[in-house]
């Protein structure tokens, strides 16, 4: 009996997630598995990259789940320093670099995504970084044992929040350049302005509403400014953090369909519109928002690994489909923890919702109980329903985690008076008699009664 | 026009939440609201007074939330140290001390828990204190400060383990002598082992298996030791930690009507099933599990203040329901976070349901970062359904509140399959790339799925 053969390009979360689901449910006489890393090594946290760089994780193989050889124990071939060069749709190949055809029953494209690059002079000049690889990594500590004293930080979503935070920690000088008036531009303004004031507060240079304009570069090669319309911002180094596009140029060359966001159009069972023998996983697919429908791509590693899964899934034989996602997602830098879910009030107009919002402050904890913080609370709801849309909230150590409720309350369609009802836990080291979460939900509702 | 009376027996969480809440509906020339409190305070905290013991709380008034002037401002008359000592159910009047009668169109009797107390020689020996009042922790403090040096806390409830942790913070030796076989009743015992294990760790004795036989006084009159079958434990000090009967000495004279857990007799809507007119909320009163529809007792300042708002908005013209609760807990001791949700194993038995159980083990955060600490969380599923119906969560710091995603879930009615799909959150200072609640949402539904 002829074995088939999985083919995965991307040897990350997504790619690997559905090797090991594929296998879990085919054994090795039955599905063959390779898996082509461009890459020397496979299964790293690029999450974990801004700490390495901080010095909070010592060791880079601490970033590092799983190795080529875990995958052999498996029966899994993973190949690392190859690159997939083609794919032929057609033929049912990956053409690999050196021109080696790799004939596949299922291809699993798991090619991840790419910083996003303002279209500026200078971008290419030394000392410009990504934080994507663990050769980024590696570059920006080397920078900043070679001396490095000032920092520019374009972008103040998640990556470059925790950049400006790891950097500051390392003792550098780093100023935050936005183009947008607020970081943190999937929080509605209020919330953002907390943030913004966050920032500021532990002494991070924070420069608002100024589109990058070039990288200014020294007669040596290496970066010496970031310039904008409002001045010019001298550096030593210059970190991308303006989140990341989906890297599809293999998927793109090779035919397969994409989405209105750019990333592989695939259905819920990770299986590409265009090819049904095709799937994608993980940074380089669109994915769909299970509020609205729409199609979104967001690029997490929580999502690549149960997108991956559910590949794997589906090759292996079980049914599965993706559920969507909310767009939770959550930070801190400093001691500040940012967090949201669901629907800001800008996504909830363009969804053509008629919503309310309410904000509400508490502490973290029990008043009186020591470290007791600010939080606040910010709630999007359905008029008229009821229904909770989205959740955001900003505060002290514990604040962050809360909003895996919010989250948890979204998906299962619960109202904010459902929610203010409920049973959340109180003790005073943790919460308020009423949590900020049952507050919130139930201020949200009584507006809603009237 | 004559404006009706509401009079509110016990001026703390459930009262007071009664009489604002009532107070916001109706204005004073429409309802009178009297509150009467035996005490010389309202409004205190009493999961807080171990902190206060343990010096984490500086000041006892820290602990005081509302003060009588604060409900005065509102027109709510709180008369302290005023003692009711009936209820005439047949005029509609409380009688208080000294004899005053106080008639009431509506009465809500608030008047808590009182520590369950073992039925053992010596019990009301100086030195044997409860944590119930305030003067409660006054006392303890005084006796620490007059050279205590050993505690015996009879109890390994929630009021038990604070207590052993403040009381080992303060630098006293503290046995735990326990009648069941582990801390933490309501935890199964793979999970209470780990609670135990905790305990021992951080250097408190715990006796397990040993119901109390007498409390050993001196010739003083002060408690000299503890002693059970096994042993006599010498102590200055002990402490009841043995958990909160409802306080119905009142109700039960009047002729209330008492459930089946002793408490009062209510409805959803907190009326006293004998006695419409009348009301009752908080420790004093029964409530119903939302899972098994059954009656039960549990004391929590939480309930408690939803109860409370649930009679003032029945109160005040606007229909309301308490929703029931899920014996959602938490607590800590020393860094160790202990919480649950919903029905343990022994209660699904209980209950008739068909059920599964799985632990699982993870890290708070992701492993590469510092302070990630060991996570065990254990579920209850329904079989064939997959419905949850339990969670137990132990584990380092950030571990208990993540119980809340579970009683959000039950709450909603969710499976496992469902919250293992879900967007919950991922930073690596927060959670691995899998929440370990998604982890064992995950591996539950696997083991549904077979």
């Amino acid at each position: 009996m002829n074995r088939d053969r999985l083919v995965v390009i991307g040897g990350d979360a997504a790619g690997l997630s559905a090797a090991a689901q594929a296998r879990r449910l085919r054994p090795a006489e039955n599905l063959e598995i390779v898996v082509l890393e461009q890459g020397p090594e496979i299964s790293y946290s690029a999450c974990g990259i801004p700490y390495w760089i901080g010095g909070l994780v010592s060791d880079r193989d601490r970033l590092l789940a799983r190795t080529p050889a875990d995958f052999a124990a498996q029966d899994v071939t993973v190949r690392t320093d190859t690159r997939a060069e083609g794919i032929d749709l057609a033929a049912g190949e990956v053409v690999a670099a050196g021109g080696e055809r790799l004939g596949y029953d299922n291809l699993l494209v798991a090619t991840g995504g790419k910083p996003f690059r303002p279209p500026v002079p200078g971008l290419d000049a030394d000392g410009v970084y990504g934080v994507h690889r663990l050769a980024d990594g590696a570059d920006i500590r080397a920078a900043i044992a070679a001396g490095a004293k000032r920092a520019v930080v374009l972008g103040g979503g998640y990556i470059g929040l925790e950049m400006a935070e790891v950097l500051h920690t390392r003792g550098l000088e780093v100023t935050v350049v936005l183009a947008d008036p607020l970081p943190m531009a999937q929080l509605d303004d209020d919330m953002g302005e907390r943030v913004c004031k966050g920032m500021c507060d532990m002494g991070l240079d924070v420069q608002t509403d100024q589109p990058v304009r070039e990288i200014e570069v020294g007669t040596d090669g290496a970066v010496t400014a970031v310039r904008t319309d409002a001045g010019s911002y001298p550096c030593d180094i210059v970190v991308l953090g303006l989140g990341m596009g989906p890297d599809v140029t293999l998927a793109r060359e090779a035919g397969l369909q994409l989405g209105a966001t750019g990333a592989i159009d695939v259905r819920h069972t990770q299986r590409s519109r265009s090819h049904p023998e095709v799937f994608a996983a993980g940074d380089c697919s669109q994915t769909f928002h299970r509020l609205t429908g729409e199609a979104v791509h967001v690029a997490l590693g929580t999502h690549a690994n149960k997108q991956g899964r559910i590949a794997g899934s589906v090759i292996g034989g079980r049914p599965a489909r993706f559920a969507g996602v909310l767009g939770t997602a959550m930070t801190k830098v400093g001691d500040l923890e940012v967090a949201r879910t669901g629907l800001c009030t800008t996504q909830a107009e363009d969804g053509g919702f008629d919503f309310r919002t309410e904000l509400i402050e508490a502490t973290t904890r029990a008043g009186y109980y020591p470290g007791a913080a600010p939080i606040a609370v910010k709630l999007i709801t359905e008029r008229g329903s009821g229904l909770l849309l989205g959740a955001q909230v900003v505060g002290g150590p514990g604040s962050g985690k809360r909003i895996d409720v919010f989250a948890t309350a979204i998906w299962a369609g619960m109202t904010a008076e459902m929610l203010a009802g409920s049973d959340l836990s109180y003790a005073p080291p943790f919460s308020p008699t009423y949590d900020p979460v049952v507050v919130a939900a139930r201020v949200a509702s009584r507006i809603e009664q009237g």
